[in-house]
């Protein structure tokens, strides 16, 4: 068994996709390329998503990394949750942490009263962001989540 | 200038909805007396939204509560964020917490690159919560999180 | 909806089962009483599991306390997470908290190597507690934890 | 006397197995050929439990490193406990941690009613994981913890 | 010597001016009554400023309290610093936190360049709050600290 | 997608200007030199503020770095709020925590008295850092906060 | 099952003696009373130890509290490890803990060479305080710690 | 003045004994040939006492490392208390502390009805490691503490 | 044994000298009266030294409170360490916490140099407090601390 | 502006003075070379103060070292407060921070009463140590803080 070694430790954060912004590609465009949505594909790249061999093959051709070289950094298990050191610091991760902080009992109050007791999987689970421009030209970030129960 | 007084230090939250409890009234039915949906009217009950007038207005007339009682507990300016201790131990509360802690920078990468520098508000904010079932009968839990950019 | 109100809040731990107390019964005669098994009754007691409408007919009898007031204190949702201050000070409790700290990546190597990637759900789980004795006469307690990939 | 020098800092978690990742043995190939479960020999790449002379002798033959190497490595005493940080962010160390957190004063209600006063040793202690799938073709995880009283 | 003794222990911050909002005096005419600034004002009634024997005796008319009443909860020196936990949960209050901890070596560079070393006292110190509107009649809030060098 | 790299990790601030240091130039020089404020241009160099590509270009011939170089450092998102750590232990940093933590529900109440419920944004946000000098010779620091409601 | 319910919260570690207070017996008194040495006695009015039976009779009779009364505080399971909030602010008590601090890795060390792996129980432990005045009349307090390995 | 130079960071701590390690020293040989106890040789490899100039001299004869070298790292004051991060993770380390938390108030009390106020010195303090073998063949670790008062 | 019981807790610490407050006297007025100096006065009502029998039977008298009373509440060891929580947010005795923060090491340097190995005791220590002016009409605060090394 | 580079970090501070420790210079010698108190000494060396132009020419001629050199080291404005963490686990300075810890509450009763509602500078401040040695031989160690009301 290995562990993905792609290094994730918080002081790294900044560093990791180093070839691939080399290469000048958004993560919109990788994931096309690998079939996969936006915010999937970025967690490949910080360590928190496991990456198939199909995608490991795709992001070598498209990033024009040696397999091996790539796949010694993504084959293994990831080792979860070390981006982020809690509380975040930084202002747009920290808006989402608040949400939960405010709005955590309500959630579960809401989702406890449509589903009876358990928890949403934050394992089964997918998530996207989208971009909705209202009619006085506001942008809206739009984040889903959606869990199995 | 007052702040709501509504009891909602961690240790109370279990009691807040004592008497809409005795009125066995559900969130769902709640909000669709007053008019907002089900997270929003959550949490003028655990204290993290403001409740306008005709909600105190409204509300009274449900739960059967004299209005100035519930005008004194939920007119002022909420003192937002005490409901949920962090790191939260609930588990379903949790589950919320370590989708930030997990996707916090794939969330971050990927709103940059749609939106460029800044945050997704959370204050001109709106969300809510759906269930779906699939074809094969399982549920899934649906958390939309909607921001200004 | 409504939340369970047992008061589980830490400083309350050791007085939950006043009433049971006075009855002097083991956990062990609950549990056959209402036919689960002592850890899941326990947990009860403790806030952190829901309580069926039947184990609460089951234990009013037993505990002959009047069927709505433990209604009242059992019936809603669990706030769970409450009862245990982390890192334990408990020495017992404190021991299972060291297995985790010193065992948790081998437990996961070989969990990722047997299933692959994912978890172990702590939510779709049952546990138990056996006593074993050895052929010197020692005593052994054999915990099982059993959870859904 | 000398403690084992094998780096087990939280920061090179994910890179211990090196040598044996090279040679793409799982745990359970090399529990197997070292005659310890998964876990204890899982526990040995991690610092957690000491390695005997015949354990690294075995080691070395299969991982083929030379023996002066590894002895260097994993003679002295494990310096036990840093492999985690607490509390743990990794989703699936979190679930064992999570039913500490909840269950921890079920378990020591239920094993005081059982054995009386005292604690389970962690150290006097085995462990094992083990696979079940059930009628429906579902995968459960089996931890059982045994310790003496 | 006597300190103050308004309780503005955290858990009470929603409560101090009970006897101020049922006279439903905002800060601004209360500020105005007894010739301070907002801030100042409502920074007394939080237990954070010393408040004068004039500021007690104006008060006490305006509030209709008696005067030795109110003399007892201020006339001793603050205990200051108790009314916000730090990090701070409330959102509005983040946000300043948040301009402390992006900005703090920004401020320190361009107040070292411009003074020499040295500190600005947050003692000799006043701070005041207005608001602006702009030509697109958005709403500003300007917040000014001046503090001695 | 590319965050900025340049290291802002705690134990690097005070290392981040060298090359600006080696030439001599002052906070007050830069800033006149790509037309923004002292602190705005500070942020840049601590990594709180993102860098437009006129920057870059004003930087590079102003601190004669190959403009490659600088893009490569300065051009990508901020990934801010690593710059201090909390609460922070340098006094003058410290100096502005404690206004926050002293004068925060004061600036709340008076906040929310003049602008409803809502929030000061930290990112519609602009600040300045001002000198006075008193009849007396003192001198004062005025520090302006002004954001969007 | 039940818990001793004796209040050994932090807070009220003052208090617990009150009735052995009015009596004035000392710990040293109570101690030989009860046959046990000053610190179980002590460890027992602290929370820490569980009383037996006969420690429940002889203190009640000692005391001349009625023995339904104590047996209802003393009776449980002790709830361990809640008297010291750590790190202890208390100067004694911090002496011990700075002694764990700045010897621990040597008593390991020394530990291990003379016991080889493993620990020494602090349950299968007994303690004693001893009072030596050497030559020059100074006094020595002397704590033995016996822990089975 | 100069401090000692040991590398005695957390993270180091595996590692001090390297030139003793390849020696096959073992602590009760070293503190034989310093007359030392042996709890107090660990404590000047771990940083936590000073060693004497005859001390350097003889662990220099004995390592034999070059007295300079050993000078440079041993001279110094020590900055003590380094070794151990706290909550100790080690379990053998822990279990001390463990008594620290559970006999904290019993210690105090006791020591306090024996000595009057005052504190036990941890400086003015000497204490020793002895190994018992009962009856039944079980070994107990003895720990003495002798501090003055 | 017992501890003394006057009540400590740092939310009570605004209110303790309650019956000396209504007779209005300064410590200064107080510790002539018992011949201490006015910090060890101090000390006494925050419950951080003890009270010799004689001040109790002084104190008793000026403060006209039943000398019983007294001595129920000021008679037992004091459980120190509880009156300021650390880090402390009360700015003047920030102050205080920030001079170790910033002259730690150069104490620790300084007075290793003079005093060679060793610490200055906190308990066979004496302090007071002095007020000086300056020849520009500005007061100075003199703290002097004396321990025995 | 540039800010002092030594390297202060807490894991570097038992290296600074090296070049000072090779010429064997105590504190004392190098306050008496360049007119400076021993303390405000020592801070320089632990970047807690800022060296004057001349403090730079002074120590670099006693010192040996190229003036350029410790020009770039210390002339910038200092990086305060990161030398001790807090708590202190080095028992000399934890001794201070328990006169802090203990003694908080008293020092600012009778500094409020001797100076009104204010505080007492850390920055317009001065401190030193003594040695004095009484009749009975034993050492004294006297610390004198003088700050600005």
């Amino acid at each position: 068994m290995s562990l993905a070694t792609l290094d994730v430790r918080p002081q790294n954060i900044p560093h990791p996709p180093t070839d691939r912004a080399a290469k000048k590609f958004s993560f919109e465009q990788i994931a096309q390329h690998i079939g996969r949505n936006e915010v999937a594909t970025a967690a490949i790249f910080y360590g928190q998503a496991k990456a198939s061999p199909e995608d490991i093959t795709n992001l070598a051709s498209l990033l024009e990394i040696p397999q091996e070289v790539l796949e010694d950094q993504l084959s293994g298990f990831p080792d979860r949750g070390k981006s982020v050191e809690m509380p975040p610091k930084e202002p747009l991760i920290y808006r989402l942490y608040e949400i939960v902080q405010n709005y955590g009992y309500a959630y579960k109050a809401v989702l406890n009263e449509k589903f009876g007791d358990g928890i949403m999987s934050a394992i089964s689970f997918s998530t996207k962001v989208e971009k909705e421009t209202d009619a006085d030209g506001n942008n809206w970030a739009v984040i889903t989540l959606r869990g199995k129960w």
